[in-house]
């Protein structure tokens, strides 16, 4: 069961807005707009009689289709559109039997999954952009915010050289901000019509293949390709793609905060966290593990898609088939992952406090760097490493602090008073570009001061 | 929408016998059975009073919660073990209020959810081996039935020399047996107790934690494994790997009966082909699809599961959730491809008087290496080997057979006369161990003669 | 052993042209390349002096250091930046002590192989480009010669109706000049400069870090990021999408080529075809073996791109160093793809008679819907589709032509004469679109009439 | 470059000894291996003359050959067999020319080349298991000694109950010890020899076939399958499985190094942590930084090698050849991995002092649920629960420890003395079954005391 069509799961993992729609009743329903808007454009032309319109229109109603009866007959036929399009036909010549013959008149039945597929991710993904869009508005509230809040870089999960939190924030922003405009991008390449009948050449409407298209492209709001891609599916698969890095960004973006929200560093905290059946202390970091879990899974949700590329001729087999869940469930889980870190940082608890003590647990080892380039300039950068190298050991060995270590060292004294030694060993001091790197996030989004 | 989740798909791709085992439905009861075993089991060791086993296990059918309900908490509190517990206990209070106390006593949600999920697995696949074990029954009598069956064997997508259609079939037979005997191993490794509260140390159980998971273990009909396996989830992603294999034996199946069904090869035909809604004359091979699109599928999600192995600590966050669907969803889309597949091989149609005639495509072309192979011996392989190239050359360009154009070759006819020229260009003459092949298979199921 | 670094499949499945730029030398000399243009950079600015520069570009040529050395201590040290920048020191050092201190001055290691990898692509993807726009050039040629070869549409691997080769190569280039497009873009994206510092402050510079950044990124003619982007790969996990993207069109275009060249087909052949061992008839279509083989590797490829995405922190481990042989490794086998299709379509023999014989094998079937379609109009969709179906069944059953049934129907003879019934079953007079689509592509390209 | 073939990366992420058997060398004599051995075989059998088994041994060494060349050749062929027979031919023709005609003879080059390759694995394997074995040996020391080393379990990384080190490396040891039995397993159903001539059916051959592989076989010390299985890849794909499997058990365990070793933990280090650049007191984890990147990398493979199962027919095109760099590459960057995990737990120091350090820093909060056991026993459970979360609450609004606020409870006092609330409170008093379980894996292994 996929965390889209589960009570249990989905709202957990997904987005009940966006699963809305690819549940089976919208799948049907946008089959269903795409005859509709096929015979509208083909009367528009003078291909079919304009009254057959209002009968398809009125019979194109997924409530009024048994969709066990569909499956049933979807798995001896090899798709949903097949039975669809002949229940749909029968609906039409009950009321009107000379509409039922212009049915999805010159279409194949791949023009028709195609089309609604991509009908219902053009409504899906603007719902998940907003999520990404919120989780950066956050993001860039709490850059501001902590712009200059200082806590330690982390580097191979050692802490390396102080950073600000603001400057942590920026850059998730800065990449979902990325993510954002690539998704947007490439929904828009993505929105295309398809229509090309049995082999691509709309032979059955003669010359006025081209004429419908076109119209049927326009009443649908979808750009019109050059061309039929059956079986070219890679507008379709670039989306998948920008979606699997936005889970991956995501997936930082949790890593990151469950990494914070540890109980030995205890930066950060869900404010949301989700309580523990047998422990009433903990606060688990729901949000996060959503996230993560959609960055592991999007990997070979994309790559099921790129696989599924080769598709034969002129429509193939197989191919076409594996994307019908797979897209749907990236982007399902791209929202989930999406919502679940929007929310975790609208709600996020920053414990500048904390950050400052952890930066004192090395007892000033993690502004080695500092003091080594401040007498580097001064005793060479060979020279300078060496001293501050031999003073951390010290340091280490003798549970003393990097200063005192250092100040025991007359060579360090002779180019460097107390009160310099202890400025360089103050980690606002120690932050080089962080703020400017933060005010460019900020002031490309308008946010700057 | 996965495949198991939706009326439209569910049929086609799946196998709604091994949904229904997937359903919120299933995963709610199997994880109350969980908790009324363990209450049992506690019972027995006196560590909880006998009369909540009552209250427990009348508390425990599924069918008395709101999953809408139990979801939209599960998507506040991290999982959906965690209201159920709570909700479960609510039920139990009601009828009994001391009962209620020992309700999931020792065990933490994890305990729960992965051994519902074993419980789920051990109650899916069979049902999907049997299907595989219904393919491999087809294909037996196939090998059996076209043991003498000659037809072309192709490499590269090229006639090469001749088989037959009954080696073709078992060595189908003899991969889906090897993959019935390693789902069957990697499902019963997988059967295995998840029970180790919080921790992993059974610690609320004091001294009888190991003498609970005993019974537990016992009672729900699992193995209890040395210790618990919280983050250490190897053996579930062996049994997805052994479904992943399967899938890509079954997809092979299904290449090639879509390449023989081909309308310009024509050597078999799915006797159950999907229509189309626009070309009256074509029938789909359906199976085959249905098995390429999951042997497309099974690779990104087996890629999912073993990405998600390196979970954190003592329970990890963000891995295990990745599963939840992920494993669900393999075990559905094996088994639509295995039913898709025996369903296939159960009503093949195979056309023989096609397989000889293609044969005849290459003009005997096809039969150059057994030439070369008689001539070898008697004028050296790369004599053999130029004087048939060079025959090859001149029926090609002539559009002669090669039997008249090494006709042609005196000194090829200096050591073979025309009768044996055309006994080397029979292809029943060139079947080699074929047969023998075949016998081996099917005497190994008992099938030989 | 990848593709890149063998000599026994360098030159089948990659393209020497572009592994260049990823062996072991030209890593190191892009690793140099960026400590000479930092150090000139900082000269430039004052922030180190000038004579430095002349001393590290000298001592910045990769043949200068021991390989073998550098990846011994590499094991030690976690990445190959650090043996080379200290034995890059030492190299300095013996020429002159005081320009030492200043080897890469103010960057971390990630600055420098993030950096060299970015000016490793920048270098290799446009050779692939290059094949790309020539497979392109030669599937423009081919679609313009072949605008009026009619062919069979194949759907689901079965007859459909007729289409022309030209489409299918205008279906081929269209999807080629999409990728073209795509890679470039995402070369474009990812060309920016990685420089950070530490944690990504560029603390170590004090104020001057963002104008270093200007200088540096202008001095390799790389973008300047607002910021660094050392745990945020998202740039460099877009461009393996589009490499992954174009190797799924580039096996599409494969599995058409190896498909129509079967032997039971025989509408094209690879010029370059391989021979057998032992079957000195075969041509083996090994430029489609190429591709096919990228387009099944590219999406593991992919995934483990998008997988390592959530890095910790600052700089992340484990992530990070899974990229390191899986993106060059993804450019190769693109490349090869991409090189293998280019000459594929150089050579590739069209056999336009064979094409137009293979439309007769299901003797007129495959027109069935051009008859049922000038039906349609006459007597309704579902009547016409009636006896079209009626038909066909007897035209298979009787081994008659679909011509020879209909004229036996006198209710079709009534709506259509004879005559017509002929022109309807042409395959050249049911073409549609075929001729505007494949316009439509040329012209854009400027190759239209 | 992968990292077999990278001098730079290869000692880092893979293993010299491993990776000698996947060089170019190593594949040609694998492969001119088999040619002598089925000369010999077919001697034996009388197929071929005594004389051209010395012959085609003499000339059967990798170095008399030009791997550029036979590159080249390859690149034209198809793969690097048939290029390589041919200049073996030659090499044997010079020596002896009435030998040269039977070299190959009866084999197609598939034949060749997946022997060659299980030979190399059988090979190459075995080391990486002698790593892994390695790994559990130094898990099974660190288990025993630190079976009473309290620390604290992790949950979604917020610490929850009390466990032992011991019981966290006896979780490694089961899991690595399952892995070595796995591998060992795949390797031995897949160690089978491979030789069916051009259709698999050794036509060629006669009615000698089947005796020829069983001497076959039993010269290359390889199993005799019951048929050839040239496009039934499933043998080497589960031994792929295996490996990936192995691959997230060794991410894990390095995931929980890393974690561990975490600048705020403290609680292990890796004993060669790698240095950087510009932070002296920085000890990366390397080898856990190796592992990591392995358990990402892998997933990608594995699904790279299930996505090339469906091949075509009798031998197929595309996805046999997207194995061969992938299987090789996943041996080594699992034996890099192995090996890292191997060294890894070799040097790891152990700050037991610092685990029980931590254990305090939720001020008794981790041992909550050991005073709601012991309380609900007596008050139920639900009481318990209550109560110990409230005066969970006040803990950490008061910044008092948990058990002085459960002493401020009189409804606790009353049933709970301070003598037993302290107990209560103790780690090690809250370990269950810990010690249990360690000893399980431990005489399992013939360890136990």
């Amino acid at each position: 069961m996929s965390s889209g069509g589960s009570d249990l799961d989905g709202r957990l993992f997904g987005d009940p807005e966006v699963a809305v729609h690819f549940s089976d009743q919208a799948r049907l329903q946008a089959m269903l707009d795409v005859e509709a808007a096929l015979a509208e454009s083909e009367a528009e032309l003078g291909l079919v009689p304009r009254e057959c319109v209002t009968a398809i229109r009125t019979a194109a109603r997924a409530t009024l289709y048994d969709r066990a009866e569909l499956g049933a007959e979807a798995a001896q036929q090899g798709n949903v559109a097949i039975p669809l399009i002949r229940h749909l036909t029968k609906h039409v010549a009950a009321a009107d039997p000379q509409s039922a013959r212009y049915v999805h008149w010159g279409a194949t039945s791949q023009d028709v999954i195609d089309t609604a597929l991509v009908l219902q991710l053009r409504a899906a993904v603007p719902q998940l952009l907003a999520h990404i869009a919120r989780a950066a508005g956050h993001g860039a509230r709490l850059a501001r915010a902590h712009a200059a809040t200082v806590m330690a870089g982390r580097t191979w999960l050692q802490q390396a050289t102080p950073t600000t939190f603001g400057l942590k924030a920026a850059g998730w922003v800065d990449a979902l901000d990325r993510q954002h405009a690539a998704v947007t991008a490439a929904l828009n390449t993505a929105a295309v019509l398809q229509f090309g009948g049995a082999s691509g050449t709309l032979a059955a409407l003669g010359d006025r293949g081209p004429a419908v298209a076109e119209r049927l492209a326009a009443a649908l709001g979808l750009a019109n390709p050059d061309l039929p891609w059956h079986a070219h599916r890679d507008r379709l698969v670039h989306l998948g793609c920008a979606l699997g890095v936005a889970c991956g960004v995501l997936g930082k973006i949790a890593r990151d905060i469950a990494l914070l929200a540890q109980t030995e560093v205890g930066e950060v905290r869900d404010g949301r966290g989700g309580g523990s059946s047998t422990m009433p202390h903990k606060q688990n970091p729901v949000g996060a593990s959503v996230a993560l879990a959609a960055s592991l899974r999007a990997p070979g949700l994309v790559a099921s898609l790129l696989a599924a590329m080769p598709q034969e001729h002129e429509r193939g087999l197989g191919g076409w088939q594996a994307e019908w869940s797979t897209l749907p469930e990236l982007v399902m889980v791209t929202a989930g992952a999406a919502r679940a870190i929007a929310d975790t940082l609208e709600t996020l608890t920053v414990d500048a406090a904390r950050m400052r003590e952890n930066l004192q647990r090395t007892r000033g080892l993690i502004l080695a760097e500092a003091v080594t380039m401040a007498l580097a300039g001064r005793i060479g950068k060979a020279d300078a490493h060496a001293r501050v190298e031999e003073a951390s050991r010290r340091a280490v060995r003798d549970q003393i602090s990097l200063g005192d270590a250092l100040a025991e060292d007359p060579e360090v004294m002779r180019y460097m008073g107390r009160d310099e030694l202890e400025r360089r060993l103050a980690p606002e001091e120690y932050l080089g570009a962080a703020r400017t790197f933060v005010e460019r996030v900020l002031s490309r989004r308008g946010d700057g001061r």
